[in-house]
């Protein structure tokens, strides 16, 4: 068995349980919190600590599942986590991925732990599609559509308005930008012909409605660049639509062999739960976390370095044999 | 650069021919075929040599791209060209791929040398993601539909029908089968509900087109379990869709995190040219297993053990920068 703790009980933590729970041939030690433990109620039957009893738990969990956020919590805890153990994370700013790998690949070494950095769906799965068809079809295009699905950014950005009381964002991308590229046509597409941006804002007594349309809808950065629709519903409309979690998104690479042959490889996720979907594959690659680091492999490690033999729990035979 | 030589030239040595043209780290030695050499006019300028003088090529080829066929020539080849040079190849008898990784990687690991066994998009890509969507939603069922395209031993078996002149036969995906998976909705899906086998046949003269229709439709294994549309033509117009090698297919996997929450992936390929993409991707796995053998691998090896970095001509520090 191979025994796993999860870091952080939020919305991926618990998706994280759901997952572990799932598998047969892993164990959860334990969920860490920064809260009062009894405040938690896990969404399986497992033990809650104090996320500082970690170090009494050094050499007795294979993987740490890390279900932090990338703004704060994983900057400045996955370092210290993976001085003492092998860590998994979901680490998505882009643009810090550099940095963030340099410095944890410098503690791994340092302490012969290994970490998987900026696991999930976009990074993660969609990464991989990018990469592999890249490899396959250099010669061509590729395209990442988001949508439908919750922008938090975006919603949090419309919260800060003087005046919206609650605020939900939606990122949809563009039918005929799909059919555009679905159809081979290699479009230059501008980010307003990618993605449409539809807000669903509750409003304090009195607010003005135009003048709120036209700030979310100026906003530079996060709104000036797109075709932007706004809603006026209550706060009980918001919250409703809160609580649903769906994602979803495209990688598509459309690419040519000779000037007569082009064509198109298309990947697409459609989920219910945005955050149970990115603890199972968070809960995938801490299996293939814990098998390459009892294989003496140590440092850091994206979705491009992990053999995907590893995710599974079949064995090298059965994978050949059921689904080569 | 990364020398490598290609092994027989039909349709998928030129596929190949045209992708390591398309590699910037990436040289061709040669062609090496059972044919006269003066007998093979490459897409692109590169000599030409018979098969048997491979052997004074030893040390000079850093992978050979083994484009043969799987019911004879790799099972006789593979191994005997394994002893001297590591090998990509792209052996697709799904049952038999068990019995052919043992005896390759016998060899592989007596002499030193590392060999890609079936690779291309099934097995090869398709099988990536059966196995990598399974893996990350195991409470799940996944499915692969083939075609719109050619299915060459369909058509050979028309071909055999006494009468029958020439014959071409496409294997086509049901869409309400498609619909039904998409909608989430975990079919169970007989032979005839999941594809479509549609023939074009020329006849001999005089031959009854009544009795030839009954014998293809009727025909055990091959057609008796599928609906099956026949349609007469002339040699002229089967030879002109003989020119067509497109081809193309779908993986999904419909999962669930919980009864709540289901999730959907999708994985489609749409290819104007089967041979040509998939010499696409045996030469991006050449690149692999060049760069593999290079750190020590030896063995045989498949698409769940190469990290897909070990693909790209791209440096891990820009892949990680750019499409992680």
């Amino acid at each position: 068995m191979i025994n796993v703790a999860i870091v952080g009980y939020g919305n991926l933590g618990r998706g994280v349980c759901l997952a572990v729970d799932k598998a047969p041939d892993m164990e959860c030690v334990g969920i860490f919190t920064r809260r009062a433990p009894e405040s938690v109620n896990p969404v399986i039957s497992v033990p809650v600590y104090k996320v500082d009893e970690l170090k009494n738990f050094k050499g007795k969990i294979d993987v740490l599942l890390l279900c932090g956020g990338s703004a704060t919590d994983l900057p400045s805890q996955a370092s210290e986590f993976l001085k003492d153990f092998n860590t998994v994370d979901s680490f998505d700013t882009h643009a810090k991925i550099p940095e963030y790998y340099a410095k944890l690949e410098k503690v791994a070494k340092e302490n012969g732990t290994l970490g998987a950095i900026s696991i999930g769906w976009d990074p993660g799965m969609f990464s991989i599609a990018r990469m592999l068809f890249g490899a396959v079809l250099p010669d061509g295009n590729d395209y990442t559509f988001w949508g439908k699905g919750v922008s938090q950014g975006h919603s949090d950005a419309v919260r800060r308005i003087a005046g919206v009381k609650n605020a939900i964002q939606y990122t949809i991308p563009k039918e005929q930008a799909l059919s555009s590229v679905r159809n081979g046509e290699n479009p230059t597409l501008s980010t307003r012909e990618k993605h449409l941006r539809e807000c669903f804002v509750a409003i304090e007594e009195g607010a003005n409605k135009e003048e709120i349309e036209k700030a979310i809808k100026e906003m530079p950065n996060y709104f000036a660049d797109y075709d932007t629709i706004v809603h006026f519903v209550s706060d009980e409309e918001v919250k409703d639509m809160q609580k649903k979690l769906s994602h979803g998104g495209f990688v598509f690479r459309s690419g040519k062999t000779t000037n007569e042959a082009s064509h198109l490889i298309e990947f697409s996720l459609k989920l219910d739960s945005n955050p149970e979907f990115t603890g199972s594959v968070l809960t995938a690659y801490g299996r293939a976390v814990a098998k390459m680091a009892k294989e003496g492999k140590t440092g850091v490690v994206t979705v491009f370095d992990v053999p995907i033999k590893y995710l599974s729990p079949k064995s090298e035979e059965e994978l050949r044999k059921t689904l080569l």
